[in-house]
């Protein structure tokens, strides 16, 4: 078995769970934030400052690495966690969301597809196989099959489509898996239509994944729609396999994945923020680059614990961003990445007492 | 005194010299090489990162940190070590340079001058007095005085007429100075004529600064009108003052240096160059991007120990400026300092040694 997953404790109230997700690499407290190391850095920061913010397990974005250096090159360095000199797990999407959302997509059949890269127009020919190959030669702890995602407010039939289409590109996807020491995970699809995704979680469950993703969300959707989704799927998937959200992680949206029974959350949301000086704090985003802050002699969030609340002013940060200095950009991305990790910690051991829906009220009620 | 400076040991066949200086912060031992962080950040990285390369003294800019976020503003968060969280010693140049160099300079007279920002065009009259203030405000351990710099190729009448005036400001700095925790260092000018300096040399030298600067070198002149005035002047320098040799941060410039008696160095060179990618090895400088380090898996450099070389391979680190990641810069400027700091402790031990001329020779030997 390449992972280990229990659940050891029920929420009581709602559908939350605290589990234990172990890894050939580490094992993880669930449920966990993954910060996003799309091009092999979690940017701006190294891995021991990763892992330093509460940082156990990356994603990586399968679809850029391997147009940038190559799956191969990476292979030959000794896999993924060698080359970018990661200690702890990671987790691979296969590239269809990329493909879907960055790429120019040329052609998609039932064999598979033709992009085009986003970086310099160049064609590739993409399938099921061929994106399992690349994340066997990446070497992530968990890899993610290969599906068809589709915007909001496609119809019916062609959510249909790809929704089968999904289905069996994922036994093409089990079919090429070879690597043991690596779990494949299925992803769920059906668009927002329900009786699709029903359908779409019946026929992935029958093939036994050892975790499922509910993916083909944040596509241009309302909050309420991909919550509808949430609600009605989260908890259908099967309780004993890590459960994953797939590009979600505001404060807000992770305690209300995790109502639904969710285990695991990715998004570039708290670095690619933090980057243009949007910060958390307990009462809510800041932005740093206010005016307001010009003068302001205080530590950036007080019940904060983290290097860059010990270490700097609101002042200090402010004078940083309005000078574009790189380390701004570090400061921001190491504080939002703990304080998300923070809010985790925090979550599983309410949930660990069985009193998570008060954590969550009393948390959104100082945070928004 | 603001600062105590001791010589250890004297080179056997070079006016190299080890010494210890002393400010109201740290003991540095000389000759050092001060990391720049212009605008109160040594760009990229955090101030525990500066001092794990090596640093134990800083260069911070009044003209920028005048600009911005203001002196008074720095003053008002408890001065810049403060500000920064920098736990070393800081020196501040008074803006002499930059005036000359980034600035519009509009109008000059004896009294002071008036200079448009390189930022926003706006107006600023500056004397003597406002340069001190605005380093007094800031509170760095050793401040400059306020010269007139003036371009190579400029005729022996503007320089003359720049450097008397750089003697009158000198006094009106002295008199301005009232911080009895800074030490106000002066500033030689005259520019490449060897008989202005001499006076200028001479009329610093009864004013009886703690310490004496070498300036306005660095405009514009090749690298052997600049080696002259060094080897003519570094040795006339008081000895048993610090010497600083403004601006100049190559190996082989700083080896030069300290031939000739110099104590303490600053520059943007091993920080700048290293945000393109140009990284310092024992064998010369390589630029990462070079295409033929792509499949490089080896450390950058076998003989150096920082955190880079011990955990990154070449090939990671082409991957990372090739694709522009924010922590191909904090590395590269990381593995800089370090390397550079190493190559001052050994120049040190050498000199300890009395063996420095020696270990100059097998330094160049391999790096060039």
């Amino acid at each position: 078995m390449a992972i280990k997953f229990n659940v050891i404790a029920e929420d009581n109230k709602t559908y939350a769970r605290l589990g234990k997700l172990r890894t050939g690499r580490n094992e993880i407290e669930t449920p966990v934030f993954m910060p996003v190391g799309t091009q092999a850095t979690v940017k701006g920061l190294t891995p021991q400052e990763v892992v330093e913010t509460g940082g156990r397990i990356i994603l990586a974005n399968a679809y850029h690495l391997y147009l940038r250096p190559g799956a191969e090159l990476i292979k030959e360095a000794g896999g993924l966690h060698r080359f970018m000199n990661w200690p702890g797990s990671i987790l691979t999407d296969s590239g269809g969301f990329q493909v879907f959302s960055l790429a120019k997509l040329n052609k998609i059949n039932d064999n598979g597809l033709v992009f085009q890269s986003h970086i310099d127009g160049s064609y590739h020919d993409f399938t099921p196989e061929k994106a399992i190959q690349v994340q066997m030669d990446l070497g992530a702890d968990i890899i993610m099959a290969f599906d068809q995602c589709t915007g909001f407010g496609v119809n019916y039939e062609q959510a249909q489509q790809a929704s089968e289409r999904t289905t069996r590109w994922a036994e093409r996807c089990l079919e090429t898996h070879t690597r043991g020491d690596q779990a494949l995970f299925g992803i769920v699809q059906g668009n927002f239509y329900p009786e699709l995704r029903e359908r779409s979680l019946k026929e992935l469950v029958a093939l036994d994944f050892p975790g499922y993703a509910l993916g083909g969300l944040s596509v241009g959707e309302s909050r309420e729609e991909m919550q509808k989704i949430l609600r009605s799927f989260g908890p259908k998937l099967p309780g004993g396999k890590p459960r994953y959200l797939m590009g979600v992680g505001t404060p807000e949206d992770l305690l209300e994945g995790m109502v639904w029974g969710i285990d695991m959350f990715d998004c570039v949301f708290p670095t690619r923020t933090g980057r243009t000086g949007s910060l958390f704090t307990r009462g809510g985003r800041i932005n740093i680059r206010n005016s307001k802050y010009k003068n302001d002699f205080s530590s950036l969030e007080a019940k904060c614990n983290c290097r860059v609340c010990s270490g700097y002013t609101k002042a200090y940060l402010h004078h940083l961003f309005r000078q574009k200095e790189i380390l701004g950009m570090r400061l921001a991305t190491y504080h939002n990445l703990f304080f998300l990790a923070q809010l985790m910690a925090e979550a599983r051991e309410a949930i660990g007492r069985g009193d998570f829906a008060r954590y969550r009220n009393d948390f959104l009620a100082e945070y928004q």
